[in-house]
């Protein structure tokens, strides 16, 4: 399945990079197939994996603040491999 | 943490409230606090019990549909536990 | 129409209920029918109505803080006009 | 401010890009900063210009279907004007 997300705090600095920088890090670290967006991270593999990994950027984010907000929103489709490269491109290519 | 969630199959019926209907069977059965709404269910609890119910969500409509599109909001504040109840009426005593 | 909007400053207070209070003043203001939840404001209306009105919450907020975050989900359907009410009774009505 | 949405039609095909497709001819035709990603759209513009754009997209799918659903997502903040290139490569810099 293909999702995307994006995390932050509450209640901190108005500059969020430092905090997208952790999140960059642990997407790194899970080996699972990643797109970076200017509003948020896409990510490609089965829910157990894509959560579990949310769950830990959550989980590093309420060490330094106390309230964190998320916002996910998933693509599940049955027999879909590729879907992170192949759904630009297919647009694309019916834009004629 | 508190949870908006919202899902529907992509290329079936234009009309979705069967699937909603599913979906509500599941949220009683699981006995976490929710609110429904014109646009989603509200769920409150921890991490794997919240996804864990969204996750049922999903695989009983993959059953039906090949393609599912989901949405989800999370609020997730420290030391708050009754945030169902109390967001909108916090709100509503600022309101002067 | 429907539409579900939340709204919050970044980099301010960890509590948003004080936002929230402003938001729920310019939606009485609007006179447009809504359901306020515990992950945002459900609104009913035409596109310019409802568009209209979280263009003023979002001007409200930048007035307060120089970073404002919006989310926003439409679900819009053809010959429907009593949507807010209907979407909840109709998915309770086919939980048998 | 920089805005990330996606629309799509309930109850047509299970495919689309074909959707898609059409959605990002108006885009270009916009000629607003862009950038496509596998979940969705993000256009960089002000508020008049980039909703007078989501605004048409959804005016062509309803052309199609009798129900649309879009999400959109702002990040509104004040003095910045080159957000679109500038949030990845921002966080990417703190990874260090």
């Amino acid at each position: 399945m293909l999702v995307d997300f994006s995390i932050s705090p509450i209640g901190k600095d108005e500059s969020l990079s430092r905090y997208v920088a952790q999140v960059y890090k642990l997407v790194e670290v899970s080996g699972l197939p990643h797109e970076y967006h200017a509003m948020g991270t896409n990510i490609e593999g089965d829910w157990d994996a894509v959560m579990g990994l949310i769950k830990e950027c959550r989980d590093l984010l309420l060490r330094e603040a106390d309230r964190v907000s998320i916002s996910i929103r998933i693509d599940d489709r049955k027999g879909v491999t590729d879907g992170l490269a192949r759904k630009v491109r297919s647009a694309r290519e019916k834009m004629g």
